[in-house]
């Protein structure tokens, strides 16, 4: 039972809540999570055996991580529209054909953030137009060497790994 | 370059920072994110063909998901030690052998939060000791039938994913 929620902090592209309620035995349980408005995921197939991946520079880990093309969903965008959009933003690459596969939870532990997965095929490759301060450089590889970055550790963003590991298995 | 760094909010498990940088030509880049001490996910193996997930309810999702056990790292305590831990404390299960298998980002765009991902196998049964405001309940499973529930959507849990599909390829 709900006893009280209250909005922290209100970010740029996050906030931060806090929610108070009650077990049926009368303990009071407080979690803080993070409020996120959802972001999206796109596996870009170039042709049948190459997928564009990214390096992307993440201030948070202070690292170039080797990632899938994603982004964060705008104010009354659809996932499926974001997925066009960013693919287009960071790769360069539009799309004729943008399949949803799978809607997952990022962190459910500390955000709502809901993650919409998509494969991206037919590409026509075109200039890419990155946000203000974004760094990311596309990496075209072989589906198997991506896969054995998968398996070796050099990929290690979740939402890759589960793109990537997802569509190997169709 | 960095120009500024404050701390945002400080909360009970993360805090939120804000980083302000100059890009080689001269451009302010602000990012906000989620500073995490990094948490353990854990794929149990009750035999070779039987694994051992929970079904855990979410406050920031509303919803119970299936999920392998995991938790958030101590101050002070190294991954090895949490998985242990949260292992016993979620399902029981003590375990003699919990072998790492990968580290990964969580969701780098928003948070450093690194999670580490263990197989254990060598388990005895025992009680769980959930934290206060858990609601953890084991659903041991045949292998195929928990990736079934992977490819059909109903495992929807980042770090699970990532850890029953890495696991599925070895």
């Amino acid at each position: 039972m709900t006893v009280s929620f209250e909005q922290l902090f209100q970010g740029r592209i996050f906030s931060v809540v806090r929610h108070r309620s009650q077990t049926p035995d009368g303990r009071s349980v407080v979690r803080e999570w993070v409020r996120h408005p959802g972001a999206v995921v796109i596996v870009p197939m170039i042709d049948d055996d190459h997928v564009c991946l990214i390096r992307n520079y993440r201030v948070a880990v202070d690292e170039s991580l080797i990632e899938l093309p994603a982004g964060t969903l705008e104010p009354n965008e659809q996932p499926h529209q974001t997925a066009v959009r960013e693919l287009a933003e960071e790769t360069g690459y539009r799309c004729q054909k943008m399949q949803p596969l799978l809607e997952f939870n990022m962190s459910p532990g500390i955000t709502d953030e809901r993650m919409h997965l998509f494969l991206a095929t037919d590409l026509r490759p075109g200039e890419p137009s990155p946000e203000a301060g974004e760094q990311i450089e596309n990496l075209a590889l072989p589906w198997d060497e991506a896969m054995a970055m998968v398996a070796d550790g050099q990929i290690k963003d979740a939402k890759s790994l589960v793109g990537l590991l997802l569509v190997d298995r169709t």
